[in-house]
């Protein structure tokens, strides 16, 4: 038996359990599994015969511990920031450890130490980061074994609903953390290049900014920039490249829509209003107005923000009941950005039988032989249920992919490592098919960053 | 011989300096005037026969000290964050203390050892902190003593440029701090009450929320709020007020325009520009605009921002010559702010002859005997020449008078205070209208927040 200790159970990790649940007998594997809260734990473990549901407080170190010494392999599905110790324990051990997150600052501290003792740390293998690294470095590197040269290469993901639960204005649920979404694009101005520039788009206008990204069977998406698309530059090996370019994919219009949050300083997160518990989400909307002794808070924002009333966007507004005087905020010491998230969550929650979908899309273009090339790479995955949901699939299969590969040693780096290499992304994309994850490629022409064509 | 030592002979530092030696035999001064410079000390000394330069590094405890035990008083004129070591020698060798800064929370700290040595280290008491507060509170009480309660306080101040020497578009020179005006604004939202309801603004929306004030003999002007209105409503004991506000003043037309680079990201100071040095200002200006194939610099950022070619906005960037590409930023690692701020001071430094202004503007609302009334109390001062600058006057005259004041024991408070009491502010804004510094008060009818008497 080969002892697997999953450390947290939330929402992801459903997918995960399953895969090694349903490998259990010809892998022979033992499944433990670990939260806070050992009921999450039992759900997950149902009454699987090799699985065993345990309580694990992740701040309590022989509880870790304990857990910990027993498995030969971790994965840990905690919130990015609790890894660190469960990775310390892991060095400790000697137990390789696979996450969904980013390499923090202080676990790629560990990368020495993790190689001397032969083990690997393998992160970012979820979908974003994760099928993202994988379904791009498998193009990039197939590109250069031919000789080719990258010049371009943006890459969009997206979080959405499934088309047939797509019943607002805005084409838009949660599907994954909502105050992620809330505050999303904050920090910082964006920083990309565009043929050979670098370019910067501050907050307030990033929601302004979109590109138009077409998926076969699917129609129109726009995507918004990340902040740092710089960020794998020379870790793909990019250091050379002309254009470059992160973002995240909603569908058309709703950036154009969240603008007027942004616009209006609803997504601030960094100072309290007052008295806001005792708010209604009508006073929240006119706290971002001038007082006007006349004029209804309807009006002062259409006028503010020069909204037409035939503009759908004003329909959006309506639709989120934000100039309702009669629910309350009902949080003290809310931040803008905390109640909008409350706003939004009355409305954009799912509904039983939802189901979500994530949206991945590649541009890769490329100088071989003398000509200039472009490979388009389209994934989407779509939700079963609530609980086998696109987030969940995407998120959980490469992890417990890598994992297995790592037990029975057909992945054999070392170090703290995310899946760049052909040895694991290669095997993995392909075991992602047979759950529906795959990516259609396309060649077409160059465009470079004139994807109309336009002349001057 | 009363001995006044005065710490840093910056700008505003010559009229004070002139003040002192002006009374030196009346009231038997001797002026001790210390900077890291001695030239500078002793370019403000002159051959004044009661007034010595030395040379006083503020950070070497030694030099600090022999300077300080040996005087009666000391006025620092440092940079605000140095006045803290320059408060702790005054209070173990047992010396008032007059600066015309906002009191740190460090200095606050203070408060009760100044108190129980008998000391007063008087701040806050140069214009903007200082003559703003004098003069409203000399309504205020004169309100509060008929039996009046104030309901609005509206406050604004701007350093400008005068009439006669105004020969820009924007109506605007730096006549102080350059990278003060280049970030103002930022840090969070502006936060102030109007007609008692707490109102936000974020700081992209800052100068598209401004106020306009009319001034008699000088014109209109317009005013962005503040960051934070409320910082003196429970020192001015206003708790109870429903409209709060404190603006800065400008030329009505410079803060639409001033949103330009907002909007553009030019004035974020959280991040370095890749290879500012090597940019061209049209390359700065490009950085902020989306790549083209096609289209020019120019077209991009009309666009963008929607300015007519027949729009003021547009000949105001065109007079800043933003569109060079043959002017280098020359600056390693530079913010955007950093680099704005250089193409500005290139076209909004003084010339030779030029003379500031200082503008000040309050609004009283309040109720007395069952009748609402309104004061508005206006100040503007002109500068003589570029040594006796408005700015340097207004700043300078407060300290030199509260200073020779305490000296006299005609102020005698104790603590660490701001010139909010009668027997501080009535003598010594008395004593400014010598100096043509002057509030003129007209009763109006009291408008509340809807300046305009619209009716819905």
């Amino acid at each position: 038996m080969r002892k697997i200790l999953v450390i947290g159970a939330g929402k992801s990790t459903a997918v995960l359990i399953k895969y090694f649940q349903d490998k259990a007998l010809t892998e022979q594997l033992h499944i433990t599994i670990g939260d806070i809260s050992l009921r999450h734990a039992e759900n997950l473990a149902g009454n699987h015969s090799n699985s065993l549901a345990i309580q694990i407080d992740v701040f309590d170190k022989t509880s870790r511990e304990n857990a910990l010494k027993n498995s030969d392999i971790v994965v840990s599905m905690l919130p990015a920031r609790f890894h660190i110790e469960v990775a310390k324990d892991c060095l400790r051990y000697g137990k390789h450890l696979v996450t969904a997150s980013y390499v923090s600052s202080e676990m790629q501290e560990l990368d020495d130490h993790v190689r001397q003792k032969g083990l690997l740390f393998m992160n970012e293998m979820g979908v974003d980061p994760g099928i993202d690294h994988m379904s791009a470095m498998k193009v990039i590197d197939n590109i250069r074994d031919q000789g080719g040269k990258i010049i371009l290469f943006e890459s969009f993901t997206g979080g959405l609903i499934a088309p047939e639960s797509d019943t607002n204005l805005w084409n838009y649920k949660f599907t994954w953390n909502p105050r992620n979404v809330v505050i999303a694009g904050q920090g910082g101005a964006a920083k990309f290049l565009q043929e050979g520039t670098y370019k910067y788009i501050p907050y307030h206008k990033l929601f302004r900014r979109t590109e138009f990204l077409e998926v076969d069977g699917y129609g129109r998406f726009e995507a918004y920039a990340n902040r740092n698309s710089l960020q794998y530059q020379s870790i793909y090996g990019l250091d050379d490249i002309l254009t470059l370019y992160r973002g995240t994919i909603r569908r058309v219009g709703f950036s154009k829509a969240w603008n007027t949050f942004v616009q209006l300083g609803m997504t601030a997160d960094d100072y309290i209003l007052s008295n806001s518990e005792n708010m209604s989400y009508r006073d929240f909307t006119n706290s971002f107005l001038a007082y006007s002794p006349t004029d209804s808070v309807e009006l002062k924002l259409r006028h503010y923000l020069k909204i037409d009333q035939d503009d759908i966007m004003w329909d959006k507004l309506l639709e989120l009941d934000m100039f309702n005087p009669d629910k309350k905020v009902g949080i003290p010491d809310a931040t803008p950005a905390q109640i909008l998230q409350k706003i939004l969550i009355d409305k954009w929650s799912l509904s039983d039988g939802d189901k979500d979908m994530i949206v991945m899309y590649h541009k890769f273009g490329y100088e071989l032989d003398g000509v200039r090339k472009q490979i388009d790479a389209t994934m989407v995955s779509t939700g079963e249920d609530q609980t086998y949901t696109a987030m969940a699939k995407t998120v959980g299969l490469p992890v417990a992919m890598a994992t297995l590969r790592i037990l029975n040693q057909q992945i054999t780096l070392t170090g703290v490592q995310i899946p760049i290499q052909k040895e694991v992304y290669d095997p993995i994309l392909k075991e992602l098919e047979a759950y529906d994850i795959r990516f259609t490629e396309i060649e077409r022409e160059y465009m470079g960053y004139n994807p109309d064509g336009v002349k001057g």
